[in-house]
Order: structure tokens, then sequence, then C-alpha cells
């Protein structure tokens, strides 16, 4: 008889998290991540497709939600600052610096399968489509709506993996400002030249 | 015996390309491909690890090429005119308008399947690494050589997609020249407002 199981996703995340960095993304199989959560394989896949879906769980939402808040930025925002505002919506609500150390080891274990690297470029993938879709529907035409939505992605993964690496200090918001000031004086050399 | 084969790779891409376009990928066999172009699965093996690597033939030499051409600009130019230098450069060489036909195939047979999706955006991943690694060489931190690594891939991106969808017309080099106008726009928002 299938019963309410508190924290039963949580429990298998982490299992799940702690058998990949022990032993290897491969090497691990679903009877074990749920042996040591103290659950039954059936309840495993009431919560996920297979091992892989463990480290991608939730982000399914990404896209739409890059995409609503795009789409509710201010009407007056330029490109920049709508990636700016973007990011800074996410750093407030979507990161927190208590998940950092399962942030830290999920990116080693990605960063160590071909196949997880795989699927982490197409979820960005999905996110920068998403994110290009908003920006037409707020007016920009195709180039600018792509041009936009791959520059707001690339500022976001380098912010992310920036804050990770740090530790959490400084915060995500104060390291989303540094990264969009780098971006600023990536582009500065543009200033007072003509274009060619 | 093994005879050299006049033209036996160009013939294999072509053949894969028709029969991935008609059938689809997944369901064209390597003896389909030899069969068509007069040739033994043994030529293809030689030229070729497997029927995908056939649409990425060549390309394991672009991360190093994009480096070399990042290394290679004159020392004095920011990041974007160091991309604008290597899109030009790319326009100049890489990419002719006798292959427009072949690439736009290419890009319908990799969007049809979501393995060669991912192994393209491998691709990409690894031209960025390089960039990013020249970039850092030519002395930028980490954080700048990341943006403007993946920057310049997006622009790249973007103007290559432009031009297969414009049949070749307007050129690349100009395609290239619009991109970067567009990319220009999208930044130009930042102009004279304070850094927040």
């Amino acid at each position: 008889m299938s019963r309410w199981q508190p924290g039963a996703r949580e429990r298998l995340e982490r299992s799940a998290l702690e058998l990949f960095t022990e032993q290897g993304f491969a090497e691990t199989t679903v009877p074990q991540i749920t042996e040591r959560a103290g659950l039954t394989t059936r309840t495993f896949f009431r919560h996920f497709a297979d091992k892989r879906e463990v480290l991608f769980a939730g982000e399914e939402h990404l896209p739409d939600l890059v995409a609503r808040i795009t789409a509710e930025a201010p009407a007056e925002l330029g490109p920049i600052e709508v990636i700016t505002h973007c990011l800074e919506q996410a750093a407030q609500t979507l990161f927190s610096a208590d998940r950092l150390d399962y942030m830290r080891a999920r990116r080693a274990v990605i960063a160590s399968d071909e196949g997880l690297r795989e699927r982490e470029l197409r979820k960005l993938e999905a996110v920068t489509e998403a994110m290009c879709g908003a920006f037409r529907e707020r007016g920009a035409d195709e180039l600018a709506a792509t041009l936009a939505a791959r520059t707001g992605v690339a500022i976001f993964r380098a912010a992310l993996g920036r804050w990770v690496d740090g530790n959490g200090d400084p915060p995500l918001s104060k390291v989303v400002a540094q990264t969009l000031a780098a971006f600023r004086g990536l582009t500065a050399d543009q200033a007072g030249k003509p274009a060619r």
C-alpha cells in the first residue's frame, strides 16, 4: 500500500548524490540509492524517471519560469536591463545558499559524465529558447531576441559558476552584479568607435 | 587490397546526407550509405568512426583553429574586436557558399534527432572552451574570458544560422556585420546609465 513519505524525494536526491560522488554515476544503481535512503524502488520511480533525472529534478519548469520573468519585466527596459532583472529575480528566488553543497557536488558529478554534460547543455538550450521567445514577444526581432537570450544565459552561467566556486561568498546577488559589470567591461571597447 | 578512392570521402558524405534526409537518420545504415556511394563499408570506416560522425567530419579541428585565430588577433584589440576579427576570418576561410545546400540539409538532419542536437551542442561547448583559453592567454581574467568566449560563440551561431536561412544572400561577411551591429544595439541601452 502506498503511503506518503515525508521528505522521501529529498532523501532520494541526497542518497543518489552521495553515491554518485563516492563511487561514480555509471556505477550507481537505483536499488543502491533506495537502500541508502531506506525507501523502495517503487517510491523512487514515483518521483524520478531514472537515476539521471534525480540530478535534473524540478528543472523542467525552468524554461517556463525564465520566459515568465522575461515577459513580466517592465516594458521600458532594454535587453540588458531585462537580463539584469531576470538575474536579480533568479538570485533572490531560485538559488538559496543552503543548497550550495548540493550544487557543488551536483556540478562535479555532471562534469564527470559525458551523457550528463550533454543533458545539462540541452537544459540550458531549452532555457535559451524560452527566453528567446519571450524577447520576441517583447517586440525584439529574431536576431536581437536570439542574441539577447544567448547573452542572458551566458551571463547567468558565468555568475552561477562563480558563486558556487566562491562557496556562496560573496552572495549570489553580488556575484550577479560583478558578472554584469564584467560584461559591460567586455563591450565597453565598442564605445566611441565607428561601426565596421 | 586498399586503393586510394578519389573523392570517396565526399561521396560518402553526400550519400549519407541524402539518405538521412530522405528516410531519417535513425533508419539509415552504413551499408545503405556505402551502397549509394558505390563504395565498401571498409572504405567508410577508414574515413568515419560511425554514421553520426559523417555529419561532424573535420570539425574536430575547429576548437584549435578558433583558439589560434583568437590568439593571433592583434594585441591592441579589445574583446569584441577580437570576436569581430575571428568572425571575419571564419567568414572568409571556413564557410563557402557552394556548401550552403549541404549545410542546410545537415542542419535539418541534426534538428530532427536529439542525440545529434546534443552532439552539436558539445561541439560548440568545445569551441567555447578553446576560445575561453585563448582569451585567458591574451590576459583576460577567468570571468571576462568566459563571457567573451560565450558571447563570441553566440554571435557566431546567430550569424551562421541567418546566413543559411537567407540561402547565402547576403554573403556571410555581410551577415556577420549585421549580427555584430545587432549585438551592439543590444548593449547600447547601457550607455550613459550608472552601473547598478
